[in-house]
């Protein structure tokens, strides 16, 4: 929240024990924003499927989401910003913060990271196939569930990558995987 | 936003011109407080892969969003309250609208819609292998694209639905469009 209005701005983050770590630049509006005491709010959402009921009013989503509020605070030493930031690298590519040129002190300056408690927050699911009105259930409508799932493909390399570096276990096991967001 | 403290809640859409309508119960606390005059903001984010550099700090994910910031106002017009939930469901399932049961009188009134304008928007992409600094392409660290894609799986009839009623073209048609979100 920035003056009264509120942004919503898409972001990596992790979860560690009983708070989640978030990052950005330093130069960061959000941020900024946040270690200044702004309210905050963390929604996380899978979709997982459309669910078709037999009226429109009776529509919805599978979906799982959580909701966290609350007040962050800046991670300022350098050895727990290290992990931290190591903490959102491993948590979506598990594996990966080990195989890569870690953070030098300055772009360890240039990069705030924030924890968020996880002291308020709210979780909520809907699965499973539509609910209508019991008269409803006459009608000659298809109803039931589209599910849907995130598909990772085949990894892309970058073209500047020489052909001589192979896939590693992390990026290929990732893909076996099929993580789900 | 609700007494200074930001909630960020899940929820389906559709563009109508040049403004979104959202909708939901009309007990919903954040219906209540946008109508009430909160400033809002509305997320949309496509996440299309992970960016994998051959430093931590490079790490990235290609994505699409768009932030709309603004003033909500209630639909109250019932036919007009109509033509925009019909276009939420038409934005997730064409052709789904005018297969199902409309909604009736009393569904109307338990549910609120709301538009809010475009007026204020910014739209965020990024795409493509990552940027790496000069020194470090020389590193033996793979690097490149994990691309995503939300797929759809086979449609899963309601246990209550009689296999009389053969799939429709607006449900078979969906998944093989292949849409992205």
């Amino acid at each position: 929240m920035d003056d009264g209005q509120p942004f919503v701005i898409p972001t990596a983050f992790a979860r560690m024990e009983d708070r989640v770590v978030i990052h950005g630049s330093a130069a960061s509006r959000m941020l900024k924003a946040l270690v200044a005491g702004a309210p905050a709010c963390l929604t996380v959402t899978h979709v997982d499927g459309l669910v078709l009921a037999r009226s429109a009013f009776h529509h919805s989503i599978n979906y799982r989401s959580v909701v966290v509020v609350g007040r962050a605070t800046e991670i300022e030493d350098p050895l727990e910003k290290r992990r931290a930031l190591d903490a959102i690298v491993e948590n979506i590519v598990p594996g990966r913060a080990g195989a890569v040129r870690a953070p030098s002190d300055n772009e360890l300056r240039a990069t705030r990271a924030v924890w968020l408690p996880l002291d308020e927050a709210s979780a909520k699911v809907r699965s499973g196939p539509p609910k209508d009105d019991d008269e409803d259930y006459a009608l000659p409508v298809w109803a039931g569930e589209l599910p849907l799932v995130t598909t990772p493909l085949a990894p892309r390399p970058d073209p500047l990558l020489p052909p001589t570096i192979p896939l590693p276990p992390h990026v290929s096991g990732w893909r076996r995987g099929g993580r789900d967001g």
